[in-house]
């Protein structure tokens, strides 16, 4: 499979934000990716107010958007997150269609991004969000895979639980910030995929530093072994990757990680 | 509190690995070490004959030089691992004796080393010995400390599980070889750390290339941040750090990982 991260610009404009999604995406599958992801929020700036604001409910414009480039470009498109309303209730969500435009996974993230760093950052996503109730895998034709959300990707249970649900590739549209990102970004990516041995893809909105909030960027694809294969800095940028997700299987019989967990020791139960 | 890891050179000859033993703990005392950790299999060369030659029970030669030294040295002693022989059983044994010589903690390796590289590194601990059967955390003057044998670390559910029984710092004697040990060591270590919001230490044997099994070296302190505190090279090296466990405490304030687990999603259970 070949994947491409959209690490796109993300500005105040609803419509300009679905005419980059929808050019970047055009890019990517121009360039044979059959699966390509955009980063977290991409409809919206990263900020409360905005979520509220900008909250669509599912089958909205920005869901249609979505579905109808899948379809037009023919890939699977895990499209980064926005923020779902229903009913009272706002979710930071990841919409997954396929290159037919069916919805074939929704995460809602789980973990709520709330940090508030002395003389660093503050950011509380529970003040806006309703949490997720569910991980998410699903399948693709180059084997299954898995959704994350940003803040997702520091909870080890949940890596684990995908893992095990049979994800060989975790996509995580995430944004990290300007004290997180050079201290845990490329360390977190690296580390959940030699802790799980797959592949993982962190897709990120593009720096602008006249922004709200800072976005780190630095999209990136690590393999299984734990390597950086390639990775973007903060300008806007397309990154492709040829990926063999079987490289995951290879990795497993080396260091058999997964098999030789002590499940008469400890056991982890989770929600699919 | 003020930790002392010893990277020890590792001989064939028992008496001489006691005394190079007792030498490194007595500098770290002398530097003010309350806290002095010692590697992986320190009393004999990293291979499964060896173990087998050099297992002793418990309450044997080995054993009681451990808590002598503890006692001599007025330390908190983490006897890194030694071969333990229980009837016709081996483990891999981590002692841990308090300044009165009394033994406080005993951690036998839960996860077996058994890897196989092609073009790398093959070793089967499995073939000689059996795993523990239980976490490990004790307590010391500064703080709740956990202790795993390397291999272990590879595994997020038994540092999670340390995290949850209180740790803030835990010790690991390890000895990656020159394959695992540049590509995740140190990545091993900072992630750890971020993961649990912890303090990580990694105490290895130097590295001697006369050896049958090359040890990586590069003992190493990370703190809850993820940052790499001080660390060695190859060589024999005393790595001393004073620690103030209560920064743990600061940085799950800033961001809330173990808090903010979504227990109702997920759950570990574990055997203390």
């Amino acid at each position: 499979m070949k994947l491409g991260l959209c690490q796109m610009p993300v500005t105040a404009d609803l419509k300009q934000n679905h005419a980059a999604m929808r050019d970047m995406v055009q890019k990517a599958a121009a360039q044979g990716c059959d699966v390509v992801c955009l980063p977290e929020m991409w409809p919206c700036p990263y900020e409360n107010a905005a979520f509220v604001a900008y909250a669509e409910p599912e089958r909205g414009e920005t869901w249609q958007a979505l579905r109808d480039t899948a379809v037009e470009c023919g890939v699977y498109l895990v499209g980064g997150s926005m923020p779902e309303q229903e009913g009272e209730r706002i979710y930071n969500t990841c919409f997954v269609f396929s290159p037919k435009g069916e919805q074939i996974a929704k995460h809602r993230k789980v973990h709520l991004f709330d940090i508030d760093i002395p003389g660093g950052q503050r950011f509380m996503e529970s003040d806006t969000f309703t949490p997720g109730d569910h991980f998410t895998v699903f399948d693709s034709p180059g084997g299954k895979l898995g959704v994350a959300i940003c803040f997702d990707i520091r909870f080890v249970e949940q890596f684990r639980a995908m893992a095990l649900m049979g994800a060989k590739l975790v996509l995580v549209p995430g944004a990290f910030n300007l004290t997180t990102g050079p201290a845990h970004w490329e360390l977190s990516f690296r580390m959940r995929a030699v802790d799980n041995q797959v592949f993982t893809a962190g897709c990120a909105p593009a720096q602008d530093m006249t922004a709200s909030y800072h976005s780190w960027g630095h999209s990136m694809i690590c393999d299984p072994w734990g390597r950086v294969l390639c990775s973007l800095e903060e300008e806007p940028g397309l990154l492709v990757q040829e990926l063999d997700l079987a490289q995951a299987d290879a990795i497993r019989g080396q260091i058999p990680i997964l098999k030789n967990r002590r499940t008469d020791l400890y056991r982890l139960d989770y929600t699919e």
